[in-house]
């Protein structure tokens, strides 16, 4: 016997889960197409070659990675950002610009699961690319603040700040500033003194003047974009906000849930070195961002942000006898015409003569079906049917009319 | 400078054709919803053990194999059967029995890529664990009406027939009567002479007495439950039917579309004895079918059932000038709150001063954005806009709210 068992690291989604899963891409996409994004697929698979040596030597080794039957070296989706330059290069003359596009597709990364990460999770993208406008960099924010908004979100923090502010800090330096929210003001200016980059006091004077800087110009002129579409208590200039050595040349930003305070749901920025790598490195400028997929989820749950019917089946025909079972397909035909979601109850066993209303009932408690409709003889003689409310376990009589009208 | 390529046998989608693939996705979950199914997700990847040995030799030859980082034997994912028997096994305190689901996903297959076939491509699967009812037999093959319906075909035809039919007739047998749509009548008997199988008489009169039988006792009742719901035109009792040497049980069933006669878009059946394999063997009753999504996708394009209107993008927004920006952002969206997809004109260059209206009128061209607006200087005075309807070409100033009633 071989054990059923999900792959370490993977995880299977039941229906409840994959019901929430399916109403946050759902309500993500109407937001990226209200905004003019377009869909973009690609394959799990591709070259290796085009995937190694773009995410550092950690992406590398995180990579899932093979031999295929034909000898080709091949590797699994890391992220959705080197695919899409390579589709950007491949089709350039079909692709209008600026081309503006979403994917939402697994990647798989080979990551310690100790550490509550998963080898498979979802990446929701939308990128713009071939602009350098700042109403570009705008659009960006906004429509990742429309999308938290239309999740259910209601107060935030975008933090957003332009990678230029730190043209006279060495990386080194960066990369300590970037932990300032991991180990607080303290542990940055100790790690400082510690990689001898600073004395004790020039650390301090160093992150006082980066914390008291002004916005770019350029970021100013963004924030003024931004001000007409979103509330000023919103946005937040963050000078110190680094996002890793990543591959940003401008803009970036983070969002921060404030009831949900474990790191950021969605972040992005302006990277416009990195598209035209397969190009001979052509500078093709682009902005974009990303949701944590699962970290959203995730606070949507903590925050109760889902709506109670993602159950999607609004009522359960019955059947009270086999002699009975035509009028209670009848019933779930006209339902169904009617536009209603509706479950005919299917026996077990075919040769089940009356099967018990009360098995019946409890099928329709366990699948949090909320109305279920019984015909027995009476009801099927004078043409109307028995709608129960699970809920508040009222039944009464209704007419075919009356039971559309108060099921839809 | 590395090549950018799709790797050999996989596919990019690009917008139009992405968003063709999520219309029908979209149109099959809501049918499949309507029925009460509820939707699965299982891993690209499983443990080797899990999937080898279950699709006959040929299949652990095409399956994608591979060790991953942890020296695991993992496999991608080759059907949504057998990852459903896994997930059936190992939750079954939480399904709820009889258990309908759906899985859209894809799968990985290792084919010659030279008969024009895919290595990666989407399954829509829909199957109904625990009843053996007729009823079960009938809901199935009345959702792959339902949604073949709702894809916009009008005619095709639904071959029916019961495995059981073949009870006396030998596997080998079987295997060549599957055949005799592909080699006809002819090729069929030639092949059971050919194989020592029979002499051409007895093999003309075995085929022939196969075409006259009589429906079973079990297929007359799932006939009769589907005449109150499928028109009697759709259904062909096809005795010869046997969808090659499968797992089926019971009944089975292909779809074939009159006016694109190129195999079947939609095939499935009974399989009593497949989905208990994690359990012991346990009988689990089983009945389902699936789409073959690609060539949905191709009997659509040839019969022009996809709807015009696929772009979402209904406006796209000018600007006449930076002075005038803020306007243009304004009327933007204005019409994003009134649920209007809409797009504003990114400038690929910040430092653009004016865009010339012919370069953003040929991008709403490209992107096929039915409409435009342009916002200036008179038209913001007055606080109108400028609509041209980018198919008839005409232009014309209307209030904001004559716009929206005009678009919407």
């Amino acid at each position: 016997m071989i054990k059923p068992q999900t792959l370490k690291g993977f995880r299977d989604f039941l229906p409840e889960d994959a019901r929430k899963r399916q109403y946050v891409i759902q309500t993500v996409k109407d937001v990226y197409e209200c905004y003019g994004f377009s869909p973009l697929e690609t394959p799990v698979l591709e070259y290796e070659e085009i995937l190694t040596g773009k995410y550092g030597d950690e992406g590398d080794k995180l990579m899932y990675r093979f031999e295929d039957n034909g000898k080709r070296k091949v590797a699994m989706r890391y992220d959705q950002t080197v695919p899409l330059a390579r589709v950007i290069a491949q089709y350039q003359n079909e692709l209008p610009m600026p081309f503006k596009r979403y994917q939402i597709q697994n990647v798989w990364r080979a990551e310690n699961t100790q550490r509550g990460r998963f080898r498979e999770f979802l990446q929701c993208d939308a990128d713009i690319i071939g602009s350098n406008s700042a109403l570009a960099d705008a659009e960006i924010i906004q429509t990742a603040y429309d999308a938290l908004k239309k999740l259910g979100f209601d107060t935030f923090k975008i933090l957003i700040n332009d990678r230029s502010i730190f043209s006279d800090i060495s990386n080194e330096v960066v990369l300590s500033i970037d932990k300032l929210k991991k180990i607080q003001h303290d542990g940055v200016i100790d790690e400082l003194v510690r990689k001898g980059l600073y004395d004790k006091q020039s650390a301090e004077k160093m992150l006082r003047e980066l914390q008291e800087k002004a916005p770019t110009p350029r970021l100013v002129e963004v924030l003024e974009i931004l001000s007409q579409s979103v509330p000023k208590e919103y946005i937040h200039f963050t000078p110190t906000l680094a996002r890793g050595l990543d591959y940003y040349t401008g803009l970036i930003f983070e969002i921060e849930v404030d009831e949900y305070p474990v790191g950021s749901v969605c972040g992005g920025g302006r990277y416009d070195n990195l598209i035209g790598m397969f190009m001979n490195n052509t500078n093709l400028p682009a902005v974009g961002f990303a949701f944590g997929f699962d970290r959203v989820i995730e606070a949507m749950n903590e925050l109760n942000l889902f709506p109670q019917e993602l159950h999607t089946t609004k009522v359960l025909v019955t059947i009270f006898s086999k002699e009975l079972q035509d009028k209670s397909l009848e019933i779930t035909a006209f339902l169904r015409t009617n536009n209603i979601n509706t479950e005919l109850y299917l026996p077990t066993n075919n040769l089940d003569q009356t099967i018990k209303m009360d098995k019946q009932l409890k099928y329709a408690d366990r699948k949090k079906i909320p109305y279920v409709v019984i015909i027995g003889p009476d009801e099927s003689a004078k043409n109307v049917v028995q709608l129960k409310n699970l809920q508040t376990r009222e039944q009464k009589e209704v007419s075919l009319n009356e039971l559309i009208k108060l099921i839809a």
